[in-house]
């Protein structure tokens, strides 16, 4: 229970990172969209390990075949099935972890739970679920491009390492051309530096993806308990290692008074209907206001390190994990595909919901 | 669409501020639970308006009727129906807005929505909703008495009045002894004299509430989607003004170092697996661990002011709203019951979801 | 768990027999549709006991009031709260069947489930929460009106009494005109005088009603397991008392050649693709073909009857569950909008998801 | 939409008859239960085409492969994912009717709907996806089983030809020992022969499957939308060529007197409450007795037929449809293990969901 996420654009993924596959099932995609296999794919590859020194040396190709609801390059409207195999299941690598509970990983709420788990790698709690998601959102990407809805993420913070320029100041273009993921590129190398310098070290860092939705017309957002901004802020949270997420001004606008934080309405050339600040985050009452949609996201640091822990196995016997293997240092620049996968799979079942309503 | 919420314990409410009434219907609670009808009103008043001059003075007394599913005192596992109707509709206090959209009010994104809102006040988009939540919050939390686990939230931030404890360090059985809902007595009478200095300006203030849950037992969440903290995230998120979430170590703990970071495992006396730290919050890989669950909720401040503002009409006219009425000038002191009624909402559907794992 | 349907129009019930009142809230209602109050209190005076001497003598006035999510006389997208108060409350009429478990009715299953229940009558499993659906059903319906579907329902088998002409041969615009709720008003009174014969005895007798919708478009239900004619099945056999349902040649369908059975399609003068013969009942694998969509549903006899009948009390003793009240010696007349409603219903919720296909 | 099944133990099918490949997969599936492959297997067995001559002889062998949510021979209460690739993609044989409206198929509907479709066969509309269903609902029998809970199904018309014994009378342990799967052997020659002939025409003829659940304990159900013969009737009707669904005394009880109709209560040696007759098909308000469920499922003659018949093309355009290729005569013999599979997805959510009632 709990894989399935979208009312409308309903997604299900399945798979442990060292199983047979992992992959995600579609049910709800507008029929007569064309697939775009190859931006799939990008989006994956923007994802998977192995990219530069500061991600982990696991090798994925992160292939995906489709195995239902595309005929001719096209969607059916029935079901699109997707999967990745897994290539590289070192399961000899894990066999130290069987009976161990990981400090801070998911081992033991997993075993509290289930009473069984899949103890090669993270199972079902390893980041690798989230190449489905990658997968389904880029289909979702896509429906939202032909509406002129364009979604970017980018690694805002790393550690203390802090970009102080607004979205509007960064060209958004940019964020994938390096390997922090960063629009600004001296502060994209400098996060580089910090990030492989903690590689080193054996140690992993935290950090802040921010992302912006433009082109996100009015009316978008079910009230009172679907507001745009609680499912944005369910699925964000819902991605591997984030512990936290705000919206518009959010946590900082807590210092404001409403004076300051109001967004003045007024209207444009064109007619329409504006706000001369932005302070909601293009979202009031939870539903869209046709201003940039804009979000942040926060990552802990990562679980896994090169360094010795106390910890317990599974019997309560107290145990030391060493870390050895592969591991992210900082899972902020492989996490950019991810959130703005699931920023269109939000997006995207609004926009379904949305025709919904007569 | 998205007045409903929970899978299990299924809540929907209805209602706009200015109609007849607000309610909620409860489907999915457990049978042959004692109704506390006493402690349901206790929290509506808590939540009620009018209850100190910090509050805004909109009279309305909160009291709720039960239409069904209680019996003798007890639920029957039937759908239970609570109505509370409204006393105050001063309707012409809101005629002037009929046709204007107030600043950082929700009334053009209803109007870009629906083409039709019940515009005598905030209607469907009014905080007046929540009492419906606080009412369903307040079963929920009997349920959870029941097995041991207490809710409590507090005002932790007003403007840029912080507090500096720890949960750990407050007394949380006095938070509803002042009226800024805050344990510490200074800092209570702080921010209550920050808030009424605010009101007297006209103006408002944002802030920050903190929540702890206690007793919850190792195990609760549903990955990948409907992992424990996505789901305290969004129903945090779908409260009016919301504009945060965070949990554990939260955006601070994005620039912590994983060794740092890492809360490591441990056998206390009584056999229980424990953590010496708890960074996580209280959840890994979105399930509980037996440890404390604590959050914390971002609210901007209240839109409305008494102040004059540039905004346009529904044909998009340039117009003046000017403050008049009654107003919040601090929406937190008033929020804190409903946090934990969101709170006990989603930890009661993750406890039954987990007795439906088989 | 179990009283809401529908995943767009999305409606949830409350309410015992003899409790304070029955209700319903509908989520997803489109907005700015005309409430035709007038209607609604038409289809729930069509349900009502009392009508004629062949329904139950209880008196109940069913008169509904709207709570919310109406404003000016039209929706406002909103929730729409309904409520019915009940008003002949003679409980000391039901007191003898308070530890009782009277045959064929849920006494026993409802004990069983929920260990608790409002012993004064049926409680929830009366029949008196179909007017919650036939209210709800009524706004489905004027919705529909909009689209030009009209769906007629009506008595068309009590006990061995069957009408053998198809609905094609009949005037379904007089089906409300006489208490049998018969189209063909020879066989309304052979009906009538067959049920009042019954009353008589103190018994009771079973029926079918049949019901057909025209005017729904091609491309309506959502395979595979949303099927149209699964979803009216599930929401006929919903309806107390219901033991089976089938649509187009249905069951006797069964002893058909495929040669037969099969109905070829032809263009007609409009360029419409039709069929000749319409044994699908209007619906192919599934979807909507544009043909009428026709099905039938069959009910027991009603459980109360006046005869004395040996059961068993909670404690498991043998006991005399001796009849007596009131009953409807046949409960096909009044479930006839009942019918109705239901099929709207699901027919609402088809259209609005089909608008959701993009 | 419309692809997934159940609220707890949650399915969703993809696939279409002649792309890469059918699956499902199960979210919600209890953890720690014995996966048994070689059920399933036999399962899928039962069903797949091939089997007689009384069957297609198109070639499946329906091997599936697990890719997740097993582990060492256990499920670890992840999704489970299973995948059966196409064999026999002789698309060669469907070209013909790429642009053709087969009588009584839905390549119509599906074109009205979806605008677009996999025209290589049925697609999606094929009974090739309810494999999905078997392998599905194979496990969702494991679970039933280790409660003591038993579902079989059988034969019970062909055409005219109707076993005239209850379910009562009949080894239902031989129901798969002939080709019919009927338990009675002399009615099952009679319906192969009835079968083989009509084969012989190039005809099909349709047919009712009975069912049986022993074991159910009391409880089980969700009024008033989600009664248990409700989603039974809901789950048979989503079976392709499935036309009525009825329960205990179904169509026939229309017929009785409630006096004759009425189950009496009497407490057995062993101190249960139990029921003298069984008219109510073991299920009382949506609820279950623990008496034996039964019901019935009516199928229409297969659509393929090998006789010309009149059609339009998907212009309009009036064409002839010839029979060629391969089809079932009879959907039935291969029916009986679909029928049991949705069953037991029914059943297995009720019991989830009954355990989650507190």
């Amino acid at each position: 229970m709990g894989s399935t996420y979208g009312k409308i654009f309903n997604i299900s993924t399945f798979g442990e990172s060292h199983g047979k596959a992992i992959g995600v099932v579609i049910d709800g995609c507008p029929s007569n969209l064309d697939f775009d296999e190859a931006f799939i794919q990008e989006q994956l590859d923007r994802r998977k390990p192995g990219q530069s020194r500061i991600t982990t040396q696991r090798k994925e190709g992160d292939s995906f075949q489709v195995l239902s609801g595309v005929f001719e390059g096209k969607t059916t409207g029935t079901p699109i099935a997707m999967v990745i195999f897994n290539e590289d299941q070192r399961s000899k690598d894990y066999s130290h972890i069987a009976d161990s509970f990981r400090p801070s990983h998911a081992d033991y709420t997993y075993s509290a739970k289930y009473g069984n788990r899949d103890y090669r790698g993270g199972g079902r709690s390893s980041a690798r679920e989230t190449a489905a998601r990658v997968a389904a959102g880029a289909v979702a990407q896509q429906v939202l491009k032909g509406l002129g809805i364009e979604i970017n993420a980018y690694v805002n913070q790393v550690g203390r390492l802090k970009l102080e320029k607004s979205y509007q100041e960064l060209d958004l273009s940019k964020t994938y051309e390096n390997a922090a993921r960063c629009p600004d590129e001296d502060m994209a190398q400098q996060m580089f530096d910090y990030i492989d310098k903690t590689r080193k070290k054996g140690d992993s860092i935290g950090g802040v993806i921010s992302c912006v939705a433009k082109g996100v017309p009015a009316g978008w957002g079910e009230p009172v308990f679907d507001k745009l901004h609680a499912e944005l802020g369910k699925a964000m949270l819902s991605i591997n290692a984030v512990k936290g997420f705000d919206y518009g001004s959010g946590f900082d606008g807590t210092e404001l008074y409403g004076s300051q934080h109001n967004d003045e309405f007024y209207t444009d050339d064109q007619g329409n209907v504006r706000t001369k600040t932005n302070h909601a985050g293009g979202i009031l009452g939870g539903i869209s206001s046709g201003e940039d949609i804009y979000f942040r996201v926060a990552f802990k640091p990562t679980a896994t390190i090169m360094v010795d822990q106390e910890s317990v196995d599974k019997d309560g016997n107290a145990i030391t994990v060493s870390g050895k293997g592969r591991h992210d240092p900082c899972v902020l620049p492989r996490a950019v595909p991810i959130v703005e996968a699931m920023a269109a799979l939000v997006l995207v079942d609004f926009y379904l919901r949305r025709k919904a309503e007569g």
